[in-house]
């Protein structure tokens, strides 16, 4: 398939103040489009004005959630590079996602191919203070206007850009993290490990509900025995304890995050034991009590690294390291974010340069 | 809110061949549509000209599924008369789904109102054949144009109406149900209770496996120890086991169902009992190997009644009364099709003359 381009008149124009960026709300001038249906297969993708969808009223998609997503960033460098961050690990678990929920095939180099031209043409928009990113959100829908529940034939496979603020405006402050006992996102047999558009859903009332209780987020737990350690909101889960990170390990409900295996792999190459595994509340409540519980942290694509300072479970507030930001956090998150924007040098081959 | 109207110029060729109707693929000429942002709250309603919708390509419903819906029918009687099903069960239920979801309330007498008024226009486009209806999809979704996971505030509420052909063309037939023990839908705690995008996507998988097998749908067991019968793929399941019908009990994880509760209420009127319980396939085996697994039937507005001929449970095939429908089966369908349909009275109060 060819990679057609269709120019907008007017451009729009770009913030001007970057403190302002905030997350999510400002998209680019231009998206990715990609279509399908039942008997042309793909049949069209193209660089084309960012502008709004028609959807039948029966689409799918607004019916029965047949739509998966991914969240990347692309950085700019102090010398004006664009770097992305193992972007085909998140177009791979794009194609994961959508084969848990019938989704069709695509073909993932010519998608991934297709966003760098996307950013190089966009390349202007990514916005250059420190801790700013573009952040890029592929999004894949099923829209056959047809209300019975079967996988769709029809589909798009979009990419929207957008500008984004440091997540930290004010340096890394450590968030509180409220335990969930009573509502559960996942099950092992059920989408948990995809980035389905109904997990996020299934996740709001609990988020509300914790910022009611002025929580930054929640801390899930699993869906058969309500003890283990599954994720949070929208991150990965670090604990250390006794100079050891322990992280829970992926069983079919919880997020194969890829700053998660990054974090992993980086923490193993500083000499950092890393285990995943089974990991109860109980047992981390009493390492916080027996003074082994040194840090916590959460890792996921829009905060990098997020330093936890408080949880919250049952009646038990458990402060970690004195609400205080720890030693181990703050390397993985300024090792990371320096390979992110190019200030520390890649062995791993995680970045790309967009040229 | 006053309920407005927008003519469209040319009407659509109504179907003539109502044998060939199907499913959910033809619209009628109008929606109702109803319009929420965060300053007004409900700004607008209207019975509007069937067609599409414009939506950010950022619209959360695309992203995070926050998404919820109905699905109900009108009828014609012999005498030409229009008649719904317990409407107000369903508006509330769609109003119960959309709170688990964080999504914004609604006036649910002025949104029943309101599809009356659209049943009334569209009320030529009810097929007359024995077994036709309108099938009516309330849909609720929010549409803000902002990538964050957060409750919308931007929403859209709209009723879409299709003319469906006789669920059973020929007669009713036992369907033959694969028991899913790898794949779970809902668990104690997530939204299995509620009418959410996301179960249904999440369904689809084990939907297309039983499929390739040759079964028709899949029954859904418990997610936490894949032991005990939830529902079936769009429908609640009863048991009729020695005289007495058992049915899984709302506890969290089940749909219920508006035909499952007017089974209940009409089986206990026939003078037969009914038990609202825990059951478990071993016991369901136990009772087709002792002989008293008499019959085995599912529930829905697509059906109403669906006997079920076989169960596929790992390698064991149970057959329920010799792969035919039983008499109790027959008796609960024709009763309740009857007083849909206006044939026999309704002594419940469930139905209701749009006029």
């Amino acid at each position: 398939m060819e990679l057609k381009f269709v120019k907008r008149d007017v451009l729009k124009e770009k913030p001007t103040d970057e403190t302002k960026l905030g997350f999510g709300r400002i998209f680019t001038d231009y998206m990715l489009m990609m279509k399908r249906d039942g008997e042309r297969g793909w049949y069209s993708a193209q660089i084309e004005p960012y502008g709004d969808l028609q959807l039948s009223p029966a689409a799918l998609v607004l019916h029965y959630a047949q739509e998966v997503f991914e969240g990347m960033k692309a950085y700019k460098t102090d010398d004006g590079r664009v770097l992305m961050f193992r972007p085909w690990d998140n177009i791979k678990r794009l194609a994961t996602s959508a084969e848990r929920i019938c989704m069709a095939p695509f073909d993932q180099e010519f998608v991934l191919n297709s966003l760098y031209e996307l950013i190089k043409m966009e390349k202007d928009w990514i916005p250059t203070s420190p801790g700013t990113s573009l952040y890029i959100r592929p999004t894949y829908i099923g829209v056959d206007p047809f209300v019975g529940v079967q996988p769709a034939k029809e589909y798009l496979l979009y990419v929207i850009l957008s500008p984004v603020g440091a997540y930290y405006a004010s340096g890394l402050s450590p968030v509180q993290i409220y335990v969930e006992s009573k509502y559960v996102r996942a099950v092992k047999g059920g989408t948990g490990h995809h980035k389905t558009g109904g997990n996020y859903a299934a996740s709001l009332l609990a988020g509300e509900k914790a910022h009611e209780k002025g929580y930054d987020q929640v801390l899930w737990l699993d869906g058969k025995e309500n003890k283990y350690v599954e994720e949070v909101g929208s991150m990965n889960i670090f604990f250390k304890i006794k100079g050891e990170l322990v992280t829970p390990m992926l069983a079919g409900s919880i997020l194969p995050g890829i700053t998660r295996a990054s974090i992993i792999e980086l923490a193993k190459d500083m000499g950092i034991p890393v285990t995943e595994r089974r990991i109860s509340m109980e047992e981390i409540y009493e390492a916080s009590l027996d003074g082994s519980l040194e840090e916590v942290f959460g890792s996921g694509t829009a905060a990098v690294v997020s330093p936890v300072g408080e949880l919250i479970w049952e009646d038990k507030h458990i402060i970690v390291n004195g609400g205080k930001m720890g030693e181990t956090t703050q390397k993985l998150y300024d090792t990371l974010t320096g390979i992110q924007y190019g200030r520390i040098p890649d062995k791993f081959g995680w970045t790309v340069e967009v040229k």
